[in-house]
């Protein structure tokens, strides 16, 4: 019965994306997935045992978005990623706000964990797509704060959305070239990655 | 007797930033302030209100630190405040890090908003020291983006120490002016703001 814990799952994570978690009823989701309250307590206990669910199932299915592209130039594989993460943004805005609004301030220990692995498996998968094993302090500081500026660029995208998408994209794109520009500049290590990239990037 | 609960606070404090919150017991605050734990209990209820009560009074404490320096070049005011910045961080340094990366699962809506009440103001300090009213919103956008990157360099700088501070401010320095420069490029607005720091910033 695996399946119905599925469409369990998904109903919570539809009520998710437009109503955050304080505003969901177990009996919402029920209602939403055709099942009996009962139902849901069979499969997961209480409210927040399913918002935990849901959320490691938002957090992987992410983490299958953001596969890294293997195909074209450094610059058209980060657009494409950056392009599936605010698709994930856009349709997940609710519970993305709720998640992150406030830092992390307002999340419990479970969910802060599965929002602290889905960053260190970012960050491992950008410096794996980049060749790096292991990461000059530099290098790894400016690639934490420019995952926190695209994370706080979502937040403030879903609250305002006086920005187009494709625009915010393209700064925050903009963005990550100028500070592993400046970056190269603190650190010969992140300076030697920035020059083979610009030179893959000029190659044809 | 707010004398007394100051100290109270200001032992909370101290066991705060050496530990994280939920290492801390009342009894511990009692001790460290040579006060009894009926008096903790007398003047805070109970550990969460006291947790609270610290919490607020180092977001004020932060505030007064981060009143903008009225002197100086734009840079130098940026490295003065960017600097008591992480004094502040260096001396919360537990507090920071259970603040912001996560902490006792019981932890209310009240932490996160004191957080953001923070951030907000912060941000429109930097608005109002930049002569901005109303800013456009690539402006607002790149200074929130900024000032996630200064919390995620100071909890990485916590976590691995693996970079001089004095080099980690001059990088964040840096980095704003090249993204305060690339934003430039993607609203008008933004871009007068760049070139009217950067005439000041020449001019003697």
């Amino acid at each position: 019965m695996d399946e119905r814990r599925d469409e369990l799952i998904e109903a919570a994570l539809q009520l998710f994306s437009t109503r955050s978690p304080e505003d969901v009823s177990i009996d919402d989701v029920a209602a939403k997935a055709g099942a009996s309250r009962a139902l849901v307590y069979h499969y997961f206990g209480g409210k927040n045992e399913l918002y935990i669910a849901a959320l490691g199932s938002a957090a992987k299915h992410l983490s299958v978005l953001l596969e890294p592209p293997t195909e074209g130039k450094p610059l058209e594989r980060l657009r494409i990623s950056l392009k599936r993460y605010f698709d994930f943004v856009e349709s997940h805005a609710a519970g993305y706000t709720a998640l992150l609004r406030g830092g992390p301030a307002d999340r419990s220990g479970e969910a802060g964990e599965i929002v602290d692995g889905i960053r260190r498996l970012l960050l491992d998968r950008i410096l794996h797509s980049l060749d790096v094993d292991v990461p000059p302090p530099i290098l790894r500081i400016t690639l934490r704060c420019w995952m926190a500026t695209v994370e706080t660029a979502g937040l403030d995208w879903l609250e305002n959305r006086d920005v187009s998408r494709p625009d915010l994209e393209r700064l925050l794109v903009d963005q990550l070239v100028v500070i592993m520009q400046i970056s190269g500049r603190h650190d010969p290590g992140t300076g030697a990655l920035f020059d083979r990239l610009a030179h893959e990037e000029m190659s044809h």
